[in-house]
């Protein structure tokens, strides 16, 4: 395993063991989100260095550990192409059978481009709901037009 | 190819052809979104009998290909397990960083489950922005507690 | 590895040196089957505080151990996409040989939808019979129906 | 495409024209299961000549059509190895997650040796439920011990 | 194949029966570049519609197919993850060995974010040597700096 | 791991605990450009003795590790066939969308043969812009010729 | 690697330090065979335990190891899907050319139905040949004829 | 698909539509064993001349289908790495599981080398047995010494 | 299947049906060896237009055919990734058993740097030899060094 | 890591720390040739015991390593299917590339049958040109003929 890869598993062991929650340590993330600070701590998304030295401290990482959550990681939380994981298998299953969905009609929303994963944010909320509650995520990606040149 | 792939083919064919858009295809099937109504063209979503039959008859198909709209597809939108347009793609990107974060949010709000694919619901609009307007994607999942048994 | 699977070889290292039977630990379970006690021992699904503490004390583990039994783990048991354990590859080749007599199925019985592997209940019993007993396996989903939005 | 899978394809295409169901085709298979006779015509099964003739006659198939569904098929009714339609991924899943389960118990039960998925049958049926019906499979596989030699 | 696939196909016929080249044919894309107009002849890119009907007209293409040129396409050029011809096979390699270099120095210059390949130009030169002439590739993308939110 | 990539490994955990840069290290590299420094720290260049000692005196290697650098390595630097990450996803991205584009641009212009990724030398920089800065790469290989025979 | 890997290496390592054969472990086997015995001591097949006990003795394993040669194995000796090592992969490029031929003639003697790889016994023998010495194998495998239900 | 996967489906077609029998088209053969023939008519095999010949007639062959039956194959009976067919995957599974007892014997037997796959032939046969018939398979391949230079 | 590989399929079928050798195509081909003429008309390599006039005459290929044989093809000439057919399979095995090898040595006589394949020529010969003839390849190519920069 | 790629990373990392060469290990090696006593000391071959010895004595080895150079390895030296080293990969791509005329001029002249690759030897030399040194590799290896039965 990599570097990150350690730290993200020391971190999730820290966090089982002291009963931590992401919403409490992002809570010293100074106004980042959850889904972010979630992300970093899971070794996909670099903080702060503010940030990073709070949590760091708050977990009791050493200096190396808390300078390596400030560093743009190698990306990819997912151990095989296709995730067995069935939580994340639904998303994979929505991108499998919406795909070109997506692309139609952003297509005829925009033009020709894409939607950003890089200027991109995320929130996931709880919807209450009698018939049971829902996940709702919305996400807010930047339209990028093809360039022709 | 399927025959449902064929029908797929055929149907987009005949939507350039005449300068056809999804949204006044979807004029036609009776209420549903924009967002099923063309996932169903694109072969992965079964239409009700009307809208089969509206969007039939503007397109001109026939009755085995009328009725083929009605189908449960076998779903699956894209040739490659991990799919190579540049504007699908960044949804699998966003899978791929983003899953184990999906994860563990999910897990800490609403406990052992997932968020469903199948009752789920999804809008896609356009988000103005003086830095460049923006994708809006809100997904709506139901939450599904495992069964302890 | 990560820290669960680590911990799932550990469960059965001491189940082997110690001849305990999958059907002794889930006596400790309170009430939980037989079916969802192995699998939460294999690392596929988190066990209820009392049932963790009560295992967890008949094996030996620590703290951490015990917790750790109750978190939702990253499922998916195998480690090939085709399994190779022969009893394993027969499950395997039944969704190759039946998959689409399944759908097939279901549709023309319940229309557009998918069993729920998330709602569901399994158990495997014993069939006892002259010409050689069989393993009956009878398998309970809740029926999902697609939405139409 | 095979000239069987070419068969299914045209079998599937009468059947929507001419609503027709498993259920009824089965009717005239001379007591052969629905699940069998699904599974048959859609490429995974051959029919015993009778139940071939009945069907190839009501289905308006030649002779050499009507012998080749009585021949041993390649099987294997999916197009990929991990299934991408969600109703037959589902079943995929539950291998993945309860695979080792599987082996498990069926280990504690009976000694080594798998679950034949030859000498087998299957019965799929609408459980009444009142949180939703539910989907039943009772599957029951001659169990075969390994030979010690 | 896709439509789009066929299409490409007879333009790369056509070129050939008529010992046309992609020069030419650029002449003929009101300013667009050689490099542009070659990607969107090769089903990569869609045309502007003056040039797609200029290109259309001179090679003899239909409404339908001129219509087709000035579509996004569903992208991806090669026919396996790991491309088989040796003139591009090399690009990937180079993605291969060089690519933790791009990103170690990328994020050494910008910070974290990345390339665009969307907001992205490319020119391909020949650059005359003594030693044996070069092929000169200048790529230019917009950096885009995740976002923190 | 292999010993090349556990060198790798301890070269950047040094750099990011100490601060240093690859254009810092560079810099000791009697010349060489910071694009092969960097690659060769990062494992898929051999550098030249003089440059191995200087830079291994500076990060505190040993002998063995010295002369490891100055080893033409096993190359290839990403841990999958399709690389995740996305900053290097785009150069992937790039080849599976232009790489149809660069044969047909590279043969107009010299004839049948490739661009070497051997006699190749890249330069990266940044590019200053209104719009946002860019990444600029030039790529420069030797054209090689198919010998015929 | 697993605990029954771990295990199967510490087995080979020993029979080449003292010169073992596999034969003569077998003779301390109670009757099996050697191609048996074999397979149990590469991690494949349980030993029955007066065997277990036995070669553990003469091998010096603790009692784990020795309950865990007991065990029904997770199967599956190859660590890719295609072998790599050409001896065994002359294995599998017969199942490649023949494994249409086995098929036509089991079923045009047998019937449809397979031939048990459970219900299984081997003899690999030296075939003394003029023309250079022959391995010969002998299969016997219950023909398992599939169920009509 | 090629000619010759082209042909075997012709010759597979007739023989159901005429109800011939594979041992009925050796007996055409002039003395080969069904096992060959078979192969060579399921497209992995040349067949001599006089034999190609024989049998073109009886199949009612053109010239060019009899010389491409006397041609050798491109060889590779199975359209996926791992087999789907049942029958079939039997065999690749005591690849995967006896794969290294296999090469373990072999090499205790014989020294290292392999067991030809050219220089080879196969006999199947019933073998009579009151707790069910079983299938009988005898190999014999060269055992071909790897030589030391 | 491209165009080419129509074409290529095409050849094959005349040379079968004429009874031609590779031997009497290349003697119409000005001085090119049997190995280029050959890979040539299998569609790896573009014949010089001489060439490929001489044998489009004589096997009768129209204008657009004869001007396909002077394009530099999409190389690759096997289906899959790693090759089933025995013949061809003999050579994959050998860049997997001495892979590794070629790297050492070459490194050892060469220092960094490659054998190209691209400025390469190769000569395949029988060796007359009373154990059994052998297949003697020589192949030669240039050895490109990595530049430094 | 098995423990024959394990010796294989010890002999590596005490040839680079003492500058030894494989020609230099070579001699000491009984006539054996370098191609021969490389591929051995990378594991993919066994050493007769004189060599073994004599090597595993220069070398330090211990007893067991030098038992475990002498056995017959499970060989595959690379760690991909398609390898990712510039240097091996091109000896990928001329299997890939000529695969196919491999087998159409051996057919041509041998008939049907392989090249054995293990009755195999090899000879890598240094072809001194003006334009370049070029790296020749003779390969010669046994034809073995397809036998008919």
């Amino acid at each position: 395993m990599t570097a990150r890869a350690d730290l993200t598993e020391k971190i999730v062991r820290i966090k089982i063991e002291r009963d931590l929650t992401w919403a409490g340590l992002t809570a010293l993330a100074g106004g980042l989100s959850k889904e972010y600070v979630t992300a970093a701590l899971m070794g996909q998304m670099p903080l702060p260095r503010p940030a990073a030295e709070a949590i760091g401290a708050e977990l009791g990482l050493d200096d190396y550990e808390t300078k390596l959550l400030q560093q743009p990681p190698y990306r990819g939380s997912l151990p095989t192409q296709v995730p067995t994981d069935p939580l994340i298998y639904r998303f994979y299953e929505l991108v499998s059978v919406y795909g070109t969905t997506f692309k139609a009609l952003i297509h005829e929303e925009f033009g020709d481009g894409i939607m950003s994963a890089i200027d991109f944010r995320m929130d996931l909320q709880r919807e209450p709901n009698n018939a049971g509650d829902r996940v709702s995520i919305t996400m807010s990606g930047k339209f990028l037009p093809y360039k022709q040149y």
